[in-house]
């Protein structure tokens, strides 16, 4: 298999670039002085991977652009995060800016397993945005919770979420919560014909986790909803290869930091799994530049034969009033996740819920 | 169960650092705007948390002191990251500076299952640092892998650890290489009375993960090594629930940023259940200050009932010749982890090993 193309980011002065650049690579194949991959003539030959180039920014920090040997990397969904950054993350101000991936490598780790195109004939929406909203906040009894997706629902919501800090609480079990929302839903499609569809927050350890997903499918969840830099990369992974639901992946944990998200969410989250990549979209209460989103949205969609695209999903504080403005900036391809400015209508829950998707049917 | 109290730095004025605490607290608890949780008596009372106090640190940031409702976090090793830290961290700037974690909730979420002294007593070591070596680079033959630890083994050290990189590759897949280096330990234990422990790595979906660590345990491994960023820290916490072996955790994709490296790794990775704590150590490949080193010792080490102490493990080109200055600083309770400097010595891996063996005797 090709090898995999790494570029870091990191601060220097002109005179340690190059050599900031080869311990990198050391730390990224080896991890020994090159002394002793000089024993084997095999590891000399096929695992010490290569600088490709060393340029200055001009900002003071510099890129490296290095090969590693797929060989090490594998497509083991942990070993490959591994491979690609996990010794250079301790380094403080090293960036991940750039990971290519072969293409035999991305058929490997395989991507979404619906993307867009699954999550849009499941809504059963093919010519304008789709649009989601949320089940909160945690504290909420299960009957509390299946009347909002009642609401919401008769409002004509594309997509609902649990909350994602809705584990398992007592006011709201994980089992009793996804059934009463299911029923819910069911009840107000029987009556309208809009069968709004659900997506199950799934969280704690592994095997809960699988355990969780299976029930949320047989009780007739349409999607789950994971945070994997809680429960873990891999974990993502595996539910993506077995259970054949849709995933929308929680950007929780993600840190703003050394993995720019356009690259943790749009392209690391989406070759792990994600059909819907959630993050915090610019003029809500996180405070991320345009760009950032712009270049979220980007990666999740662009061309990237043969994983499937993700869908956006922008969040954090997003309104009823922007969404026109969100759906010229992000464009049809996209989910609109709205939550607490629809939660705020109160008993108006469904009308507000209206209103928000005739804005968006005429944006 | 008593409320978790978290405490955040961020960069504010001082006009707007209330504000900022108080949105923190509304991202952590309820993430609606605070109408809604007013809907809803119990919500409102049990929910919302506390802003404890915001203290000026005079250098531009602040510290925010948080109660959080455990009835929101509870003990789900997934859920419970989530509400300290995992829609806050997408704050630029924002760091975990704190957990508090009430003596309940640390019982459930139980910490290590054997500490330091498990550690001490497997290696039959009471009276001195333990001393830990590794087995790479990756690459490496399952034979030449065997060879090495046969090496080490003669020269007398403690513990042995799979190189990160291992995982399953074809040079020298998982189950040949546990056997052939249980094997290597077992033969030179027949010969010299000296069984070095073997600490296998795991890496991959969180199924395979577990599988490996049943065969290594059933293959006569004495303890495993798993990158808790890598595969998650939940499923860190399900293999310390179920495997009954010691866990050395590495610091893999920890990053090196808005969860400090003592707390991350001494404290939380502690919780999460890790025996051995391996961080990079000041004056080594990394830079890291002494100070930080000084503290996840601390973190690791400190008494926090009922949680056992996990062995702080200092590592990352780490060199045979300050064995005596490392011994110094870090004190007994300490595991040494040198590799590199080590497997360098090439045809003498074994009298450098003992040699620095003897120099860790004499310290």
């Amino acid at each position: 298999m090709s090898p995999l193309v790494v570029t870091y980011r990191f601060p220097a002065t002109p005179s340690e670039a190059a050599d900031f650049a080869h311990a990198l690579l050391l730390e990224q194949t080896i991890e020994t002085p090159l002394a002793v991959a000089r024993f084997y003539p095999q590891v000399e030959a096929n695992r010490l991977g290569k600088v490709l180039a060393v340029e200055s920014c001009g900002d003071g920090t510099f890129l490296a652009r290095l090969e590693l040997p797929s060989g090490t990397a594998l497509t083991d969904p942990a070993q490959w995060l591994n491979v690609i950054f996990g010794n250079a993350s301790l380094h403080a101000g090293v960036y991940l800016e750039d990971v290519e991936v072969p293409e035999a490598m991305r058929a490997a780790l395989k991507g979404p397993t619906f993307g867009i195109e699954g999550l849009r004939s499941r809504a059963g929406v093919h010519n304008r945005p789709l649009v989601c909203s949320a089940l909160k906040p945690a504290g909420l009894t299960t009957g509390e919770l299946a009347l909002l997706a009642t609401r919401f629902a008769e409002g004509g919501i594309d997509y609902l979420k649990d909350d994602h800090y809705l584990s398992s609480q007592p006011e709201a079990p994980f089992e009793d919560r996804v059934r009463a929302i299911v029923d819910a839903l069911e009840e107000v499609a029987a009556r309208t014909g809009h069968r709004t569809r659900y997506v199950a927050n799934l969280s704690g350890g592994p095997l809960e986790v699988l355990e969780q997903a299976k029930k949320a499918r047989d009780l007739g969840a349409d999607a789950v909803l994971v945070a994997p830099m809680l429960v873990g990369l891999p974990t993502m992974r595996y539910l993506a290869d077995t259970l054949h639901l849709p995933i929308f992946a929680h950007p929780a944990f993600c840190g703003n930091g050394q993995v720019p998200h356009p690259l943790l969410m749009g392209r690391l989250f989406r070759l792990y799994g994600a059909d819907a990549v959630i993050f915090a979209g610019y003029g809500g209460r996180f405070n991320v530049p345009q760009a950032v989103c712009a270049s979220i949205a980007e990666q999740a969609r662009a061309w990237w034969n043969p994983i499937r695209p993700s869908i956006p999903v922008p969040a954090g504080g997003m309104t009823r009033d922007r969404a026109s403005e969100l759906v010229h900036f992000y464009g049809q391809d996209t989910m609109l996740l709205i939550g607490g400015s629809l939660l705020e209508s109160g008993p108006h829950l469904a009308s507000a819920t209206a209103a928000l998707m005739e804005a968006v049917r005429n944006a």
